[in-house]
């Protein structure tokens, strides 16, 4: 039997995702709380507390995670925070869940990676969603069972209706196919070996500079040939599709036929507009599972081995967008620990 | 700001349904645990107490809905017992969660609705979970917009692999198209008036004896008419459709396509094999808004007067296959509480 | 080896249907070729005559047919039209495609069926096309193969996007019906005993005084239930769906998924917006169908049994649709020749 | 109006497709006949020749070309054979259609275009039969309308369920993608100038030592990006399939959505298992279509230049699949003619 008392977890980071994390774990998740919140924003990081009974506002996070109320760690703070807060989490020995990217380059990650080797046992889990959507875990599930034989290639299609501002040609790579690049690693179990990036004339509808879509190639270390449309500006919604072609069979997900309407001369459905709302459930069985399996003392979820394959991967496709042709990614040695 | 102290709740009955509400209360719920657990069978319910920290069986529903931890009340016991356990619950003044359907005839039903009348404000929820399932929302938040406009028929299927052993003909209709007769007046916002029920000649993998399949049509006061196919031995799994037909368009729910494949000759995917994994989500969140809303002091969901009305066209419907022809729903009037 | 020479063929009635069966048998249609066109409206035949070598233009059909150059008949005059030039055509013992209905109603069915049972063997094609549709086809050849089971309910959508001016109440089972008609007949190998018609109340774009939609349920002699969905102002499209209900499996057709576009929001396609264009296909094989089987001297289509059966069903309809309630369909009985 | 004389053909090459072109001008295209039949296998050309009325047997193209009854050439005979029936047939200025490849090699391609380049008008079709497939026809449509924007990328699949015993690696590019780079040519009305194929480890229900997946990768002159997933053993059908990516939105064609059974705890649909029953409408289509354009005196299907572009990006595709790395496809220049 599971302990009855809840896990009280502090939220490092009170943004977008942070204040949507705190709402998930105080009213989705079962046998949680939010105990600390920290944001360096200190006005923002009170006004969340304020929401949730006993929860105690933090602007440091090393001293929120030395709180006797803490007893596991959410990061959602921005990409170059979560070494530091890592670090701090792994020094205290606490469970945490964090963000992906776990960090902003391989070599941050690599640090991560250490510091988790020299405790000894794995206490991060990376928030790779896409692992927790029904859809993909289906898909897995399917693999698994091997009835369609070893999977050969996988084409993916990433789409968002329009990229934020401040998006820039290689965050199309390091941010948007990073989600390919771990969802890849996972459903074959594969290391990927050398990316290609090709770059379609840029749509008119994507802000002037930004390379806008991508077509990307995965090589993997298992013989699969593994292709990511990426397309940030494509007008008309959120769209996530994966096909595996396996040997003795396809698969594809991402569809989405829900609801079927009959109307002015078109039949169809509509499309999600965001990732929130296309990976809604996603998130919440994340945390849900999370959070089970932290209060059972296990960690189950993509580990910091995963976090550092995605962020080695990501910059090899930096630079084969940048300076074309195929770019070979090169992995330390994978410790015993993953 | 809700209060922080999670909902304590009687779970009446720990049969399947039962024992499935206690794992849902304490595992997927946030804000409630499971304070007491009632059986006629002491062994049963002290076996699903010991699962639960903090929780005490009980042989006697008044006894539990005495005790002092018990803030709510989950009934998951047959229908029989519905009617006792609710007055109980009602005399305490005690939210109420009560599976379908609400009583066993219309008459009992109607002994509910006074009670809770008497009392003077709603303290009773039904289970019709369809109503929290996603497509059925989407279905229904479709509906209101106006953009189809008025609805004139609904075409539902409703089929199930196969029949437990002790399902009669009248079951048909009153245990399985129960569903159909609340997603009717839930949808269209009316009341059925009247119920006509066809008999093809039944399947040879139904039961000796069992009128499977059936078709019943519905006809309702805002000028609807809703046909319902009820096949409970088809086979091949547990599906559940619906399309409505309006003015200017039609919507359908139900073909339910997340996964596809190509293997062997055919594209497809497959079927949910029955309705706990058809229906999984909406019982989640059913019993998250319920505790919820109870936790704000509301009750937002089926009412008494829907678990009545479902009960007296069931009735009609009954009557309708037995004895052949269009019969006419008798509906007492309705009380200003609903 | 059937003859080299192309069937010659007079096409009776050269109006929107007649025209494009004459454009179906010069351009599309191998081994036939149109050697006299027959119209009350002299100036109308001269004008299609003219389009066409070696085609003459009569203004009666009995001249038409006595003439040398003349193999087979098309009849695609207005209904009344129909019985006085299928008896002129047996007369002369010349093979006849007929549009449908085969005639205005059953008593002149009846004595066009008498007429071929006094020739002795069967003449005469009624133009059912959907029974050419590759679809419909797919659909017969499943239920042929025995891999569902036994037929036990049959679910028709019969949807047109407006009606034209002329269209009454009546019409939408006399007319639009008439389809479902032949193609439960054929599709069960059934025939129908009973008809019951609902009435939703009109659509607000329904013409006023149309009774439209309606919906009609047949039962058959084999046990089946069957119910159609028509509506002829649905505004979207032309859309037929059939969904036939057997006792180990379904099969649906009419989803017709072609084409699928992600845009402003949707996915989705498009929706045929006229009969021709649904059923071009259909059109175009049933005609070199009854071309290469008349060549072959032989009658394979619809017979005049089925176009009796077809309108003594919708008259029975049309009682039901203003009478209420069911109304059971009366035959003759079968002469051996069908 | 088009002369009422049926056009009279001369086919090259009876083996399996030849055959069975001589039935479809025989008996489903309006408008032609087979006059003559050639085969460097006497008995073989006899034997076709017998089942046509009026149709006369040779063993030398030469020969049937100058016979008197002969208006234009069908072309069916192997790839290495075309080129001398080509040259022959224009020398006699008759028209042609001619199967793909239009040549076995670019080489070949040069010296035809050459012809009749000479002659000064153009006399070929080359069989591309796609270009006259339903759905290929709708989604050229919907390009040219212009409210998706500029075609940006274009994924394709094209999967066989078993390759011939002699098929080659080569082929998969020579024989099977050649449909693609037509397509591709065709849909954006863009030349491509680079091809790129990955190899990924092959399938064990591969031949031994058939590369088999490949994925090819097209670049254009208008700056799109276009991949080609070719498998020519995945076991469970022939399936071509193609997505156009635009700024404004995406269509997808090849679903085949036609039929929906739910059997044995799936839904879903047959997959065709050989290209000509994919592709017999199309077939039929581009038959109907040369002939009528012929009889008009025109010439409107896919020209020698384009069978010349197909021979030359294949032959570059040959070279990256065997080579490695990205080859860049060198074309002449482009005459006034085409």
């Amino acid at each position: 039997m599971t302990q009855r008392a809840p896990l009280r977890v502090a939220v490092i980071g009170t943004g977008k995702m942070g204040a949507d994390h705190v709402r998930r774990i105080e009213e989705v998740v079962s046998g949680a709380r939010v105990s600390a919140v920290v944001d360096v924003d200190a006005e923002r990081a009170k006004a969340v507390a304020a929401r949730v009974d006993g929860c105690t506002a933090y602007t440091d996070a090393a001293t929120a995670l030395a709180a006797a109320d803490v007893d596991a760690v959410l990061i959602a703070s921005s990409g170059p925070a979560h070494e530091a807060a890592l670090v701090a989490a792994l020094e205290r020995d606490l469970p945490v869940l964090c963000e992906k990217p776990l960090a902003p380059d391989s070599a941050s990650a690599l640090r991560v990676l250490e510091a988790e080797r020299k405790l000894g046992h794995r206490r991060v889990q990376v928030g790779f969603m896409r692992r927790y959507d029904a859809e993909y875990m289906k898909l897995k599930s399917l693999l698994e069972t091997g009835q369609l034989g070893r999977p050969l290639m996988v084409h993916n299609r990433h789409r968002n209706a329009a990229s934020p501002p401040f998006f820039t040609s290689d965050m199309l790579v390091s941010d948007s196919v990073a989600h390919e690049t771990d969802v890849t690693r996972w459903l074959l179990g594969q290391e990927i070996t050398a990316v290609t990036v090709l770059r379609p004339r840029p749509s008119a509808n994507a802000p002037e500079d930004l390379q806008d879509p991508q077509f990307v190639v995965f090589e993997t270390d298992g013989g699969a040939v593994v292709d990511v449309e990426i397309f940030v500006n494509c007008g008309f919604g959120y769209q996530v599709q994966a096909e595996v072609v396996c040997e003795r069979g396809t698969a594809r997900i991402g569809d989405g036929h829900a609801m079927v309407t009959n109307m002015a001369g078109r039949w169809g459905g509509t499309i999600s507009q965001d990732f929130i709302d296309r990976f809604a459930d996603a998130y919440d069985r994340e945390l849900q599972v999370w959070v089970d399996a932290t209060r059972r003392g296990e960690v189950t979820g993509p580990s910091t081995w995963d976090g550092y394959a995605a962020a080695a991967v990501c910059e090899a496709g930096v630079r084969a967008l940048n300076e074309g042709g195929r770019v070979e990614v090169e992995l330390v040695e994978r410790p015993p620990l993953y």
